[in-house]
């Protein structure tokens, strides 16, 4: 019965590592010299005589990333013609320090997690390090958009941060509700990724002074991109390789995060199955065999694979929205970001 | 030899609790209705459909506080003339948001500190929902930068959260380092709070379009008058009545706070009794008698008198400063603060 459904468990894991190489440098190559500056730039702006503030953040930024909001930046920007390439630039490390901000801000956890042994993520550095770096690097932030001065462009972002920082809270108070998170999905990777990346693409449309209808179509474009990125992330969660991702399986599972294919595996169950399996999810200490279990009897039912598809279905409307920009190579890009992201490993 | 130091730790209670009512209520008259104003726009600004959000924020909205950096902003923009009354409260809003924020952060413990009991402040609403709540409140300050969109202003307070959140860093690894609180105390107590007095008034005086010396005045007032605040504040640590300062008796002791009258006192003690102090400061775990001990036999030196005499000087060179502004009932305002930093008892 396990790993059976659709194309299957196996044959979708199969899918996704054939996909992975190419296609991921691509985007990246598109761009290449201009992330090279951001990279530069990123390394100048976590600078502080506080060494410990400059450590915290060389930390985080050493650890790498896909640099996925920089980049939408830079190639929204480079899809609609001719913008100054420094302000594009300070805007891309803008928001990368924003994210970087709020990974520091996630790694804070309450009392009771040091017993579930997330404490690992926070330990070196403790809660208090992880949120007062973190108010750092955001400062930092909106000062790279005070000395750019586009008001338009800090009410997009501050804005977007408000709705982010709401729905983590949404998400901080559902922890380990399986009906709280039924209720709240859609609204909470809305608002917490698919949001961020929509104001990125229209960050990179303002700068390149997009006509309306331009910028529109990439904010579109950004946020159902995003959909796809999360509802793919979360789905990784319970299928992807730990080698590949880097985090153990079931990790959302773990800090109390039901996630798509955990709410459609319980919709599919018998309801003996259905109540056995809730229980578990929101007991507090669960065992890795238990987390394990609850992944595998997940993985046995049809819920990935229709995560998945629609995660496909959002790439697939990200990647129609591109029609309404003229052709180029940055746009070719976006479309090669959208088909990765479904397609994505890690 | 207890309390016998100058005019002496009795007398200058005594001294403290005669200064107490008129005074205080007199800067906050000469504002009311505007800080009337400020106090309802803080209760639609902390408004949000994520219920814990608002709760969290009106919860510490509720507790009060003496909104001195709204009364900093409006009692500024009112003594250098006219400025558009809406834009002054909306500044002032944005203020007591990054104050709150940094208070709810400031809530953020670590794992040790659960045993020393700093849990009690933020046992019911947990370290995360601190930091998110915090987030959201912050993003909500910015959000109201960006729509005034004044780039200056902007400026000013994102550089000034910078240097706030670097020396909230250095406050906290140098925690229990008696030689790291020594080296970096006037830094810390500089940029974490007279920074942030002096860029509410500096804001009031960009508001007012103030000459560049009237605001540079201004902005000078407010740093010496933050450093008096924040030493007073140090120092009611040590000698306050905790009926009426709202918090134990070495409150800063206990949470690894090295302040300038614990400073003095050690450098006042024989060698073995600077020793067995400074062992004692740097304990992980006082008890609530050894703390009582401690704070006592700090006050048994010169080092409150000397502290107090500090803080007199810094408000002082702030009363002196509003020379340089035209007489008004907003600099008497102003003025009356600066005397008051000296006097307050809470």
């Amino acid at each position: 019965m396990a790993h059976t459904t659709f194309l299957g468990y196996q044959g979708m894991k199969a899918h996704l590592v054939r996909a992975e190489r190419s296609e991921l440098e691509d985007w990246h190559t598109a761009i290449r010299e201009e992330l090279q500056e951001v990279e530069e730039r990123l390394l100048e702006a976590i600078g502080s005589d506080v060494p410990a503030v400059f450590d915290l953040s060389k930390h985080l930024l050493s650890a790498g990333g896909k640099r996925l909001r920089p980049g939408l930046v830079v190639l929204s920007s480079k899809a609609l013609g001719s913008a100054d390439q420094t302000r594009v630039t300070s805007m891309a490390v803008t928001v990368e320090l924003i994210h970087m901000a709020s990974l520091m801000h996630d790694d804070v956890v309450d009392h009771s997690e040091f017993r579930r042994g997330r404490v690992t993520t926070n330990a070196f550095w403790g809660n208090k390090l992880s949120v007062l770096g973190g108010d750092c690097i955001l400062a930092k932030a909106f000062s790279f958009l005070a000395r750019d001065g586009d008001q338009r462009i800090m009410r997009v972002i501050s804005d977007m941060t408000i709705r982010m920082s709401e729905s983590e809270v949404l998400q901080a108070l559902c922890e380990r509700d399986v009906e709280g998170w039924r209720k709240h999905y859609w609204r909470i990777i809305r608002h917490k990724t698919a949001g961020f990346l929509s104001a990125c693409c229209r960050c990179g449309a303002i700068l390149a002074q997009a006509s309306p209808a331009a910028e529109e179509a990439l904010a579109a474009y950004g946020m159902e991109l995003g959909m796809a990125f999360q509802l793919t992330d979360d789905l990784l969660d319970i299928v992807g390789e730990p080698g590949i991702t880097g985090k153990a399986i079931g990790s959302d599972l773990r800090d109390g995060k039901v996630t798509l294919p955990v709410i459609l595996a319980l919709d599919s169950m018998t309801e003996p199955e259905r109540a056995r399996t809730r229980a578990l999810i929101e007991k507090d200490d669960l065992s890795s065999e238990a987390l394990e279990g609850l992944c595998s009897s997940i993985r046995a039912t049809e819920a990935p694979e229709m995560a998945r598809d629609c995660a496909r279905t959002y790439a697939e409307r990200a990647t129609a929205l591109l029609a309404k920009l003229p052709p180029s190579s940055a746009r070719d890009g976006l479309g090669l970001l959208a088909s990765e992201m479904i397609y994505r490993i890690s």
